[in-house]
């Protein structure tokens, strides 16, 4: 095994892309320090392909057991920060996969109302 | 406020991007999930341009308080998943900041470990 | 030089994430192809913190001369691909920078349009 | 159409992550402007799940007609710039894919070149 195999292996893998939004005001929107690791798993997995990971899946890559992962996914799913959508593939097949779109919306109103209230102090300054 | 603001937002905000290496095995290599957030942190922080985030900077964005980041990060340190560099910039003062090399080339060993002994199945199955 | 610090020097150099839009688009809202790889250019500089890169900048990066970039950059600004913003900062000095909004807009409303029009395509099939 | 469809086609169209060593260097490795504009149209295209897209897909993205498309992919491939590569799927199927390892090692070797030269001059100095 030598030096260029480990770069091939490397730029095979592949790389996952994440807001900054995300990790700037997650924590503000509620989601909690594990959900997060777990959204970033499942955002994960969808970037390399596969947009409905198991449980299981989940259970192979966090030292959460399968109960766990399975409490942190419905409460995700109750908080709308995944949905569960369906589509019908080329051949007919219905399939599902995790929607993270009401989860990114948050995070952008949340980053509006913090600029909108920046904007606002620099009027009071200058107003002031 | 408009919808040609929000993406403006989006995109001013910028993305981190993460080797998938480090998803899928960060578990083998004995990260833990806890670990895991705040490594993400600190490569998020990184990518925005501030290379040596304090723990303040941490519990801002988490839900840990300051006893637990620091607890985390000597962990972090001591495990060597994260070191602790100098450097001295244009104007000769000294700074410092977080490197993950080690980290990297664990998880890229891991990796090519698994590869190999992939293919040493293949070679079995072949052989047999 | 072992092959550790070419894994360093890769993870070092950092990546540039740029929107599948631009690649998918750039054509159909009428960015010509040197056109298109000056703007990665651009986008590569600011992601690497030289917001507003100088000619001589990307001349010593592509096959053009200054005449022929400074050429290409004005076309750009000349059709709104790229505008020129100043802002002011920490220590009040001004600077200017490249901002791509108008760009992403024009690709965001092409991919749209295209979307509505697929929509109106498999209404009439089931309507017909 | 409202401001959050608009968000959903953003995200949903995915990215493509390039590093900076090709915007850096390709042209100290003699790849040409417009062969580097279809080699970043090659990677998006396999980014997006096409890793073996045609001359004809590349025709529709850019300015290019097909001649000129198979003319500078011929060279890209003469050049050893990208290789054409074989594999068998899970169903047995041959399908055949754009490899980059090469000029990734290209890169490389540039950059790794430059760091050590830098390191001489420094040595040079502090000697002098």
């Amino acid at each position: 095994m030598q030096k260029r195999d480990r770069l091939r292996i490397w730029t095979e893998q592949g790389n996952v892309t994440i807001s900054q939004l995300f990790f700037n005001y997650y924590k503000m929107i509620d989601v909690k320090d594990e959900e997060a690791i777990l959204l970033l798993h499942l955002i994960a997995f969808g970037e390399a392909g596969n947009h409905f990971p198991t449980p299981q899946n989940l259970v192979e890559r966090t030292h959460f057991d399968e109960n766990k992962v399975t409490n942190i996914l419905q409460r995700l799913v109750q908080k709308g920060f995944v949905q569960i959508e369906q589509q019908i593939d080329e051949e007919g097949i219905r399939y599902e996969y995790y929607n993270f779109q009401y989860l990114w919306n948050l995070l952008l109103n949340y980053a509006e109302q913090e600029e909108n209230s920046a904007e606002d102090d620099v009027l009071k300054v200058e107003e002031g």
